[in-house]
C-alpha cells in the first residue's frame, strides 16, 4: 500500500499547489490514502470547516496538525464533528477533537495518529506515553498505524521514532516547514523523515512574507504576518508499507514546485 | 572556487568519518578549502587542543563552531591563540577567540563568519547586526564570504539568510545535527542550505546513544550522555564559488556512510 | 527627595486605584517626583495617547513600560513624541521612543531609565551593556538616577542591582505583578526591590480574570483575557534619596487596596 | 495547629540559619508541625542523605523539594527510602520517590504535596489534574493538606492557587528563592504566598555569589556556582489552620537574618 503524507499546506497558494499535485502523484505512484497537515491551511494559522472541506474535496482522506489548529476561533464549532481531522492527542483530557482516526482502504485498516512535541512548545501531556495509549487501545483496530509528531526539535522527533520502531508502520515530523534529507526505514521497520517540510511559498521564511520576518527579528516589534508571494514548494513522501505485516518496506522524498 | 562545508562532527566516530572522507570528496569535487564545525568534536560536546589539530591536521582549513564550543574547560586556553577556530561572534564584547577569520587560497582571499541564533537559545547579541558590523569590517579584505549560522529555528536561519542574500557568497545552518533537504541558490547569489547535518553515529539521536535520550525524554531525570555505536554518517556541502564575483553558482548536498 | 515609585497599573481600575492614591500618598511621604510603570495601562495590555495623559494628569511625572508596551497598535503613533514615557532602552537601535528621560524637580536633575530583561523573555540587547552606556551618557546631566528594570527573573534583578549597586540610586524591577518583600539599600546605596508588584484587580492572576487563566493551564487553547472585577491592590515604594550624593537613605514598600 | 513553612535551605548556611531558627520560631509560635524545602540543601544544588538527616534532626517534620532534587546523583539511593523527603508529584509515573506524604500531630492527619510548574521549567505532568489526582487519594486520609508549588511564574502560581482554594489549607510557592509580600487567606479558606523566599546568603544573588552571577550574565560563558558568604536570611512562613475545619485562619510572613 502506498501512502502519500503532505506538509504543512499554508494557506491559499498551499492549498492550490496541493491540488494541483495530488492527483498527479495519486497516479504517479498508484497511493492509497492521502494524509495532509493542514494546521496553517487557512490563511496561514488554522484552518476553517469551508477549508477542511476543500482539502477533503482536493482528496486528502485525513487531515492532522499541529499548535495552530486553534488559532482560527471557529474551528471549536466544528472540530467535534470532523473525524477526518485529528488534533494532537496529547492535548489534555478534555480537548476538542479527535488525536486519531482510524479508516479502512481496500480492506486494509490504517490509523492516523497525531502527536505534539513537548521541547520549545506549550506545556502539554506526554506523547511517549500518549503513543503508549493509543497503541493498546488500537492494536485490534488497525494493520497500519501513520503517526504525525508536530515537535520543533530534531531530537524530540528521533527520539519518539526510535521509541516506536517497529510498533508504527511510519512516523513524520512537521512543524519546522522545512524538508530534512533524513528519510529512512528504521531496523524495526517504522519508515521516518525528521520533517516532511511544507506546501507553500518558496520565496519566504516558513511561507511568510520574507520582509516582516527580517524585520521581526530586526525590531522585536510585534508584527502582522502575511503569506508571500510567488512560485510554491510542495513538500511530501511517499510511504510503501506491506500491509500484511504494517511495515514500511520504502520511504520517497518528494519536493516540487509550481509557479 | 569549490569548497566543502562540513556539518556538526561528534567526537572520535566523527572525527574518524571526516578523516575517511575529506580526501576522498577533496579529490572528487577539487575542493579548494575546508571548513567544518567543531562544537561537538571532543566526546561529543566541546573541543581540545589536540581535537582541534587532529581535524586540521585532517585538511579542515577552518573549524567553526557553536553553542557548545565553551563546555570543555580547557578551551579558554587555547581559544585565543586559535585563528583557525572560529566561535559565534556574536558573543558579547570581550568573548575570548575569534568570530571570523579571513584566508588566502590560490590568491582569493575567504572570510569565514561563525554566528549563532537567539530563538530557544541563551540570550547574545543580535547576529543580524553583528552580520552587518562585520561585512562592513571585512568588505575589502574578503572576495569570498562564508557565514556558519549555529541555530536553532529554520524561521530564524531562513531570515538571516534572505536578509544577508548578495551579501555573502553562502550561508550555512548548523546546529540540528539532522540535514535539511533545501540546498539552494537565493536569488542574489547566495548558496544556502538550512542545516548541513552533523558527522557522527547515524543510528543515535543526534549521535548520542538512543535509549539515554528516550529515557532522558520519558523521565525528566538528568542523565549523562554518551555517543553512540555502530556506522556512520557525514554530512556537508559542495558549494562552487565565482571568486570574480564573489557570488554561489551551485551548491551539492553530501551525505555519506561508513560502517 | 522622596519619590514614589508605582508597579504596573493593569486598565481602567488600575488607574482608578492610582488616582485615588497619588495624592494621598504624595501629601503622606511629601514627594518631589511619582513614577508609575504604564505597559498595562490601556485595557490589561499596551497604552494610548488618551490614557498616557490621564497618568499624567493624575501627577504622574515619568511612565514607565515593559514589553507590553507594543501591543496597543497606536503607541507608533505617539512615542516618538511622549519624552515622559519610556520605554526599554536595550531594544535595538532604531527602536522608536524613548530608554530614558531626565527632568529636573527642585533644582536636581532625575534621569529615569527603563530596561528589560532576557532570561525567559524575547531576544533583545544586554541589559547590562545598555546599563553602562546610558550611565556614562547621562553622569554629568543627573544627579539622581532610577532605573526600572522590567524582567521576569530574580536572578537576573538581582544581579543587575548588585552590577549597579553605588551607580544609580535606585533599581526596582516590575513584570511579575507581585511584589516582593525584599526592599533594602544595597552596600554602596543603592535602594532595590525585586519586583514592585501591581496596580489592578486583586481577586485575579496579575489583573486577569481568574477562572480565564485557570482554564488556559488546563486546556492549552487560546483565549481571550480580560481584567477581574472586585477591589485593587495599590503596590509602590517610597525611596528617599539624599540629593547631594546620589545615594537613597531608605525604601518604603506600599500595599494598600481599594474597593 | 500553627505550622512552620520553610523556603528552598541553599548549602551549609542555609541549614545553619534554619537550624539557628526552628527552635526560636518553634517555641515563640507553638509550631505543631515543621516543613522547609531542601532542593538546594546540599551544596547549593539537591540533597544527600547526610544533609537530609541533618533537616531532620534539626527538627524538620517534611522536606520538599522541586527541579534541583535530583542533582545530587545519590539521591536515586535513598530517594524510595525516605517518606519524609517529597519531591513533585506531577513527575512522570515510575520517578523515583514520593509525591507526598501523610503524618499524624496531636492526632491531626496533616498531607504535605509537593508540585512542580511548567511555565519556563522543563516538561512534565500537569500540576493542576495531579493535585486533582491526589486530593482525590487523599480526602480521607488527611485532615489538613498543605502543598508546596515550586514554579517560576507568579501566574502559575497564582492560578493553582485559586485552583485548590478552599481544598487545601494552604498553598505556599518556593523555586525564585525572593519572598513575595503577597501572603493572604483566600476566600474560601486557603492559606498562600507566591513565594516563600530562601534560607541562605543574603549578599547573593538567590544565595550564590554575585560576582559569579553578574559574571554569566555578562558573558554567557559557562560557570561554576559557589554559594556567597556573608550573612543569611530565613525566610518562612507560620500557617494557623483550623483543624475541625482544615481551613487556615492566619498566614505570618517571616524574614530574620543571622551574621
Ligand atoms: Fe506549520
Ligand atoms: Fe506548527
Ligand atoms: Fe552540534
Ligand atoms: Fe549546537
Ligand atoms: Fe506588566
Ligand atoms: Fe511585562
Ligand atoms: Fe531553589
Ligand atoms: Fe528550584
Amino acid at each position: 500500500m502506498n501512502i502519500l503524507i503532505i506538509g504543512d499546506i499554508c494557506g491559499r497558494p498551499g492549498r492550490q499547489a496541493a491540488a494541483h499535485y495530488i492527483p498527479l502523484l495519486r497516479q504517479e505512484y498508484q497511493t492509497d490514502l492521502i494524509i495532509a497537515n493542514g494546521e496553517n491551511s487557512a490563511g496561514g494559522v488554522g484552518i476553517t470547516a469551508p477549508v477542511m472541506d476543500e482539502l477533503l474535496n482536493a482528496g486528502v482522506d485525513v487531515i492532522t496538525s499541529g499548535n495552530h489548529i486553534w488559532d482560527k476561533k471557529e474551528i471549536l464549532d466544528f472540530i467535534d464533528k470532523a473525524p477526518r481531522l485529528v488534533r494532537p492527542a496529547n492535548y489534555p483530557p478534555g480537548t476538542p477533537g479527535f488525536g486519531y482516526t482510524v479508516l479502512t482502504k481496500q480492506q486494509v485498516k490504517i490509523a492516523v495518529v497525531n502527536l505534539a512535541g513537548r521541547a520549545f512548545m506549550p506545556p502539554i501531556d506526554c506523547p511517549f506515553r500518549e503513543a503508549d495509549k493509543i497503541l493498546t487501545a488500537i492494536a485490534a483496530q488497525a494493520d497500519i498505524i501513520i503517526v504525525d509528531f508536530h515537535a520543533e526539535t530534531t531530537s524530540e522527533k528521533m527520539a519518539l521514532a526510535w521509541y516506536l520502531d517497529g510498533r508504527v508502520s511510519c512516523l513524520v515530523g512537521t512543524h519546522t516547514h522545512i524538508q530534512t534529507a533524513d528519510e529512512r526505514i528504521l531496523p524495526n521497520g517504522t519508515a521516518y523523515i525528521t520533517d516532511l517540510g511544507m506546501v507553500g511559498p518558496w520565496d519566504s521564511v516558513l511561507g511568510v512574507d520574507k520582509d516582516l520576518v527580517i524585520n521581526k527579528f530586526l525590531t522585536g516589534l510585534p508584527a502582522k504576518f502575511h503569506l508571500a508571494d510567488g512560485r510554491n514548494v510542495f513538500c511530501a513522501v511517499i510511504v510503501k508499507i506491506d500491509e500484511a505485516t504494517g511495515k514500511a518496506t520504502a520511504i520517497t522524498r518528494i519536493k516540487r514546485y509550481l509557479n
